[in-house]
């Protein structure tokens, strides 16, 4: 897969592509003041069932219609797309409606409540010929561009492990746990870097505050390369962290997306020399320089709008591909029967079309 | 199990205790360096096989003997106890050797190489009614002591859950893993904090550098109260990293033994109110003061070899316990075998007679 | 001086202020985007004599009219009040001129671009019964204050020093040199905190990039009651670096607005107990707990234009006086007088009726 | 002056040099294990007038005579150079008697408590042909050096400006101001940088614990080369800070010898384009990677005293010359008479034969 350079300043030569923006709660205003301001969209209308929420938004952009009702949005030919932004457990039923009626569809992350669910959006997508995409935004954040980047070129060697950490006193979803609702992001940066999925999933949990409703998780993923993962994720912490370590055979990275300096780059390492007779080893440790590398700043949902409408225009595979938002939702229902059965859980091979 | 205070200037009522120390690799020198300045101690001799490292010490310390042969070491009246700092697979061997000999016994962590070596030596120390004493240094610093004595406090309020990263860019030991060098840390820290030992482990490994030797590990431990645990433990990492954190329903902290505020206290958390009707709860969120409590400081080694003399003077239980390093063998074991199977493992019940 | 608490959404008894934004370069649209959401204004126009930038914001405000004379501004009845962005050259002419014409003003800080003209803008307001306010914003910082609370209440006991440090690789001002820059934001800080204005003050510079034109700054102050004050003012600088320390008699604080603990209260301190004989001290040394307050959020520019519409409703003096707004005019003058003639420079005691 | 590579387990051709310590106070005992462990120096005796430290250092160093006569220290002929580390009063008395002896002379700094006492020293030594050298240790240490070879190399371009904070809650010297105590540390490393003394100090201080006695001070330095340095002296400070920032026209350094990363090199800054009419700049930022370069670890104090035993057998003039410390005291002086005028104070050129 090869990643083109993305500039949200893009102009389509046939012109933006009209969206409407379906489910206005948390995360819609963000679509809504991106799709306002980028140039490859034209942003036709917003979609709420709820009165206030559209007035809070069309009172903003006044140039933006508000609708109550899906089946008019859905019918309206000046939609080519929509932009699905409500509780995870509608995205099948909205997304399947929208593809139905001929539109391309970006899904908020995860791509729907189960892997069934997700295989038949992509499925539908593909045999109507419309783009499907997930709001997988980490995909288009320079930092986590810059180190596949480093990773494809060979810089970190062979990948040894990752361990990510993403904590913070953060709100409990009333729907999901903390493994639907923060898993996405690591995972999907895991699949983006690693270029493979993982053929084992292994994890511990707890619902501390609410019974059986996990706010911490703590996620072993195994790769067939023999590399292996770890993602920590909580709602429960004393401070928010964001740290990714990346243990390469020639050098290692600290990655964290809170920092001035997100990007860290360490020229250390063990090396191995030739085995001795009798099976022993001699190694030599590696302390080099420290490199922070000038991260050029850019709005990642910016860039990710701009990539659907590009898709929607001429073709192309978006970054954050269907199939990629459907091996999110089948390691993030690994983990799940982990948890429920206490046991390490075997990723089905999933056909990769990416 | 209370903890009394201890004070590395203490004088023994009955004279110091005379010592010899076995093993003068690189930890044994520290034992040779503290037990020559503890009041409680009469460092009479050390004995290694290695003429050059016996000269090393002797020609800094002219008043203690060197001597090449244990036997010697343990038919010499004069010594009481010896402090055992050789590789792992010795210590069953050496301890059991010198406890037969009438001597007490502090062997550097872990107790022996497995549960059933430990268990040997714990009931032949308890038949010949000698004291035998693990290397737990961690026991006696200052701020894991803080934290438990808030813990027991109530502060946290109940343990949520506990997360350890215990990384570097370390020495590969050439006869263990890095689960069997590390652990002993963090498991027998987890032990002296909850008070409870696990009842399963489950864990994910590679040997980076060393096929089968790993070098990297991802333990989750879960225990009976409902509290679970993570520990994270790497010879291979960009930069040191030693960070704990506790989640409390009260309150957090964060433990840090590399920071020059070690103990960070959170009142922050998460609040549920009465469940209202058809089971949806309402949560309420805390953020309040951080602080850093001052953390006297003292020397965890020093505090450790008085204990050790305490103990065979006055017949206390040390706060590193026997019994303790046998329970983190057991876990250590627990998590050799969940690497092995690809697992977790239910530890056996042990009689925690602590 | 009593500081009331704020709240920025008051709605005063006798309606909202009538307010004209004059002045839409880079701070401007910040004071039109919280006017327009504070309850106690009515942003009704804005000022600028550039079209595009008048129709930037117009655009975004459809109910704001735009306006390219403030002729025209100044004669409209219903403006009761007009808030000045502009460069600092031009604060004077056009506050002037706005009292004159009867209005309540509020001018981005430095008040003036001279010590007689602030002098000169004070007299008016106070002759025509208006409010002079200069847009000191710091002073309405959530950490800012509770400083100034615990300073007062005699948490640090005797203010001994405090040292600030302002820098970044910041935008060089066109027309001003770095004191008038950034200077206005630590001595307003230091005035709110201290109660007092300093007797002497003496600086070295350098204009590194533009001779003759500073843009570093060391500038040392001193107080009658014997406090002094160091700050250190870059628009060069590797990293961005806002770190004040306030040391006491009793306690010392660091104050860092970038970090996420911005207050940092360290009970640590030196005592000197009674003097020997033969003049020799003794002296005790204390290292305590360090505490991060809690400091609740608040958007201080809010506060800032709240308690401007306050002054004009309730004839109440506003916390950023304009009696403050001149002594931090004079304040600059003297610095910039140490670095034209290398030497301290003794500040005139100007009568404080604050 | 060119800076030749030093190892400290270099050999002499001549044997080493035998020394006596003088003065067992704080840092006299760090002089005594150093040179008990240097290749080059021959450690005969240590002499104070105090029985009990004589005492504690030859029970730990067998080999070494203890003398409380430093007239019998002058008189041994197997003593070829002495290491004074008295208190400042009594630098100049104790090494003019060494010199005059015919001993070689390292006096801890700073190298007299005058100026004119200083000069004798190094007209003395020259007239007799000895080695004399003060122990400003931070021109021995890795990351100092690595900055001044970035800064020879070009590759800040030219320095704009160093901004040194060096503060702590430290112990208050009952004999000389904190100026006194800890400036010697940041004028000997400015002057090694820069290659160049002040021409112009300017300071302000406070005795807060101690009236009379500055605890606290803020010093500027002006060079002619147009290099402007600011260094904050404080023994009163919440927390250890020691923060060196280096501005050039082309690269910047933040320099923490507390730091895991201690020299970190920004390749950030702003160029000048050519002047336009009218006097108006134009200017462009920059802002690029940030490199921590690794700095090999040694011993500031072993290759310190092996440079001075060097000195002695190759007639080489040690990095830290006599003339170097001479400047380092008249510097001292030239702040403590701006702190007594409270004017800016104009340093005598002094002949430079470095």
């Amino acid at each position: 897969m090869t990643v083109a350079p993305l500039d949200a300043r893009l102009r389509l030569p046939d012109g933006p592509v009209g969206v409407a923006v379906v489910g206005l709660g948390y995360w819609g205003p963000n679509l809504v003041r991106n799709l306002n301001e980028c140039e490859a969209a034209d942003l036709v209308c917003v979609c709420d069932s709820r009165p206030d929420a559209l007035e809070r938004i069309t009172r903003r952009y006044p140039a933006v219609a508000g609708e109550r009702s899906l089946e008019r949005v859905l019918a309206d030919p000046s939609i080519e797309a929509v932009a699905i932004a409500t509780p995870v457990g509608t995205h099948h039923k909205l997304a399947r409606a929208a593809l139905l009626a001929g539109k391309h569809v970006f899904v908020e992350k995860p791509l729907a409540a189960s892997a069934e669910d997700a295989a038949e959006l992509v499925a539908l997508a593909e045999e109507r010929g419309r783009v499907l995409m997930t709001g997988h935004t980490f995909l288009y954040s320079p930092p986590v561009n810059m180190i596949r980047d480093l990773i494809r070129a060979g810089e970190l060697g062979e990948t040894y492990f990752i361990s990510m950490s993403r904590v913070n006193l953060g709100i409990h979803q009333p729907d999901v746990s903390v493994v639907w609702d923060l898993g996405p992001h690591d995972f999907s940066i895991l699949r983006y870097w690693l270029d493979e999925t993982p053929v084992m999933v292994s994890a511990t949990s707890r619902g501390c505050v609410i019974p059986d409703k996990p706010d911490v998780a703590f996620i072993s993923l195994e790769y067939a390369s023999g590399a292996i993962a770890h993602v920590e994720l909580a709602w429960l912490a004393p401070s928010k962290l964001r740290r990714t370590t990346i243990v390469g055979s020639r050098q290692m990275i600290i990655y964290d997306d809170t920092s001035q300096e997100p990007v860290r780059l360490f020229d250390s390492g063990v090396q191995r020399d030739e085995p001795q007779s009798f099976g022993e080893y001699q190694l030599s440790y590696r302390t080099g320089d420290i490199v922070s590398p000038h991260v050029p700043p850019a709005e990642p949902l910016s860039l990710e709008l701009t990539d659907f409408c590009t898709a929607i225009r001429t073709g192309s595979t978006p970054r954050s591909s269907a199939e990629l938002g459907l091996e999110v939702v089948r390691i993030i229902e690994g983990v799940c029967d982990s948890l429920a059965s206490g046991s390490p859980v075997t990723l089905a091979d999933a056909p990769m079309r990416v």
